[in-house]
């Protein structure tokens, strides 16, 4: 922060606290420092600390409430239609935003770069879910791009609507390769999205009314949770450890609220980074059949899993269950490729949903990974990945430790679920001051309770300098 | 059909009608033609025909109404636990559609190529909305990729992923060329979607909750009429003419239903051509401002537009109107980029449903828009298909009326409105049969009346062969 006149200071501490806000990196109901802490942290009078805090006050960005501080404003309903209506000119940047906003944080905070009136740029994203860009590069993403761009390929990846259920080239080669897994899959029961986030929004959406109650695995993500919420379902919670999901507490929720669906992750869980054994895999399906719920099994993390890693979807033939993967982890994130692959019946109404939402995918980027995979790249790359990866882990698993940290479960694939022993939300809020961004535990509840642990990415977590910021912050 | 035994003509006869239920040509509620009738036009006996509507029964696709025959089952809710489970196996293919499903036959239509089971292929689709594949080519979009596979590009285009508002110069690009229709949207105000599809989506999803109303126009455009349906809204249906929307029944609906959204096309209106005048536009704003609605702005056909065609958002620079507007109709159909320009407040409302729907969209197909509009490419393809369209419609009108057609507004832009003096549904069942793809009057009515009009496109009407298949069908 410079030093000019008093004003100028609240002005611009006003201005940080009030892009953090907007960019959800302070989601609603989220106390602000004490005005003491505040001032000391930054170096400020407390006069200017309560100058700011007015100012976020006037915004209608927080609130204060009496002996408690200053909270960042909660709106957790859906528009009113007079908040709707207001959206025009200056008034639009102080609009109320609608709920549930916490899972976004991550997100936005990532790509806005801590927006306008930050101190600091950000230096690391210890808390991001994928790999490294340099570590995705590839000849075959240029080679598939030239190849598409000659006036053969031209024309039918550019200048027609796709097939509605996305690219017959590329959904021909996803077929095989899910016969790899050995799961049957044939290319007109697959369907193409914008990565596997839409994958389960048009599966919510087909598949669910709100009201409707899901199965969910805590700790889980956080995104999926928010699009849940969002199409205002009900989460049903199961604790997920190594052992895989709690079967009893699995059966008894089912039993009790008559799910529709158990969103589940098979191989290197996000977060905890552990995969089903074929036992626990077995006892899910059968009470997905007792209970007569689907199991959307989401398998994003699947290259990087070891060759023979059960799937749900592989014992029981999409018979119960869904299977939605893409290739924004592991191939080309800016290519958003996802699919999901169903029976012929949920596939008939996971199109008429996509129809509906985007009317169809881009062929352009479905062609392209077509040739990618014809190439053999995926096989590639994993390879390749894998064994950085395995590296990467062991370095950062020991920084970590050295740092106080304690792994809940043993560090697998990309993503560890430490336990700090400190409130990660508060930790999150300090690091961000030192430039790294975080992944707080309570984005992965889903019921957002307070935490002391996070996720780390092993790709990101490998320098001490992040280490040496943790420990200060953790003080 | 193939003659062979009996039962397999039935077979054959009952696939066929099984592929267009459910490819929704032949939507939920619509009658199968008379056994007798039915007979005659294939060739068949009356008990082949009988035992192929059996078949169908027995599929649960139609149901026996006694005196009246056999109708396509219509099941116009959300899926009850009970099918919503039952997706799995052989079971899936005859499962219950979700509602509303009148509005994919068209889409699904023209690309399933009339599906498995087919007596004839399509030879054409008169009734489409967009351009020839051939009419849009252009070395642009080639070197566009070829750009954008060279290293230095590749690595930003491929290997990240997006900003959530859309890759920024695509959205610097678009704020330019807004600024040449006179419209100020810089590029934070302007988000990226898949398709003006998903802009209205977003929409929809962000601003308006199930049992809300909104306005739309009549005629209309299916699609969005059904993505409304699908939101769970009321549709109160605002006449659109020659002279643009109905002012004292718009004034009339709008105090009665305290609507949250107008939808309205401004310039070349799909199905009438038609185009606002100033004044319309003007009076339409205010009472927009009166009642507190929203205009959407659905400006997909903007390319083909007279330039100094007037818009409302433009009118009033987004104080209430939500700009949508897209490429698919113009450019590159199998990039799928659209885009919504908006208050900054509502913006980051869609920009939240964005994240929570798809994530990000890809920066791929947005990067290597931008590199083709920084060329000057849509100004040229622009005046090429302006010129070109010109031609097409001087024949496709000559042929139409020659073929007894009436234009109910002056023919203009790419589509045209006509009353054909008899039932369009059945005369697309009929058409069909010969191979073309209709756009029946009752899709473009908000209530999917019955209707004597249809949308035809002039650039696939120009031949005789269809007009005289027409003429047969009409018979």
């Amino acid at each position: 922060m410079q030093r000019r006149a008093a004003v100028t200071l609240a002005e611009q501490l006003g201005a940080q606290f009030a892009a953090r806000i907007r960019n959800r990196l302070l989601p609603p109901g989220s106390r602000l420092p004490s005005v003491r802490d505040c001032a000391k942290r930054y170096g400020l009078s407390t006069q200017t600390v309560v100058a700011a805090y007015d100012r976020l006050q006037a915004l209608g960005l927080v609130e204060a409430r009496a002996q408690r501080g200053y909270f960042v404003r909660a709106i957790d309903e859906a528009p009113s239609p007079a908040t709707a209506r207001r959206g025009g000119g200056q008034e639009g940047a102080a609009a109320p935003m609608m709920a549930p906003t916490h899972a976004t944080a991550l997100v936005r905070g990532m790509f806005h770069q801590m927006g306008a009136g930050a101190a600091v740029a950000l230096r690391g994203a210890p808390g991001s879910g994928v790999l490294p860009a340099t570590w995705l590069e590839s000849p075959a993403l240029g080679s598939a791009l030239r190849r598409i761009a000659r006036a053969t390929e031209l024309e039918q990846a550019s200048l027609h609507y796709g097939h509605p259920l996305g690219d017959s080239a590329l959904r021909e080669a996803l077929s095989q390769q899910l016969a790899g897994l050995s799961l049957r899959a044939p290319a007109q029961q697959i369907l193409i999205t914008t990565g596997a986030s839409q994958a389960l929004d048009l599966v919510l959406r087909a598949l669910t009314r709100p009201g409707d109650a899901v199965l969910v695995e805590s700790p889980g993500w956080a995104m999926q949770f928010a699009q849940m919420a969002h199409h205002g379902l009900k989460l049903l919670p199961v604790p997920r450890g190594a052992e895989g999901p709690d079967l009893d507490i699995l059966d008894q929720l089912a039993r009790a609220h008559a799910p529709r669906l158990f969103i589940c992750v098979s191989v290197l869980h996000n977060p905890t980074g552990q995969s089903l054994s074929a036992a626990s895999a077995h006892r899910v399906l059968q009470l997905a059949q007792r209970h007569g719920f689907q199991v959307v099994e989401d398998d994003v993390y699947a290259a990087l899993a070891e060759p023979g890693s059960p799937r749900m979807s592989v014992l029981d033939q999409l018979e119960h269950t869904i299977y939605l993967s893409g290739f924004s982890k592991i191939l080309a994130p800016g290519w958003r490729v996802g699919f999901v692959a169903a029976a012929p019946g949920i596939i008939d109404r996971l199109l008429d949903q996509k129809l509906l939402s985007v009317l169809t995918t881009p062929t352009l980027t479905e062609r392209a990974l077509a040739h990618v995979l014809e190439q053999g790249q995926l096989r590639r790359t994993t390879q390749q990945v894998r064994d950085r990866l395995d590296a990467a882990r062991a370095r950062s698993v020991r920084l970590a430790e050295k740092a106080g940290c304690r792994f809940v479960t043993p560090p697998r694939g990309l993503l560890g679920w430490v336990d700090t022993g400190v409130d990660t939300a508060t930790l999150a809020q300090r690091l961000l001051d030192a430039g790294y961004l975080l992944a707080p535990g309570h984005l992965f509840d889903p019921q957002q309770q307070p935490s002391t642990r996070m996720r780390i990415n092993f790709t990101q977590t490998q320098d001490e300098a992040f280490w040496r910021a943790y420990v200060a912050a953790k003080g």
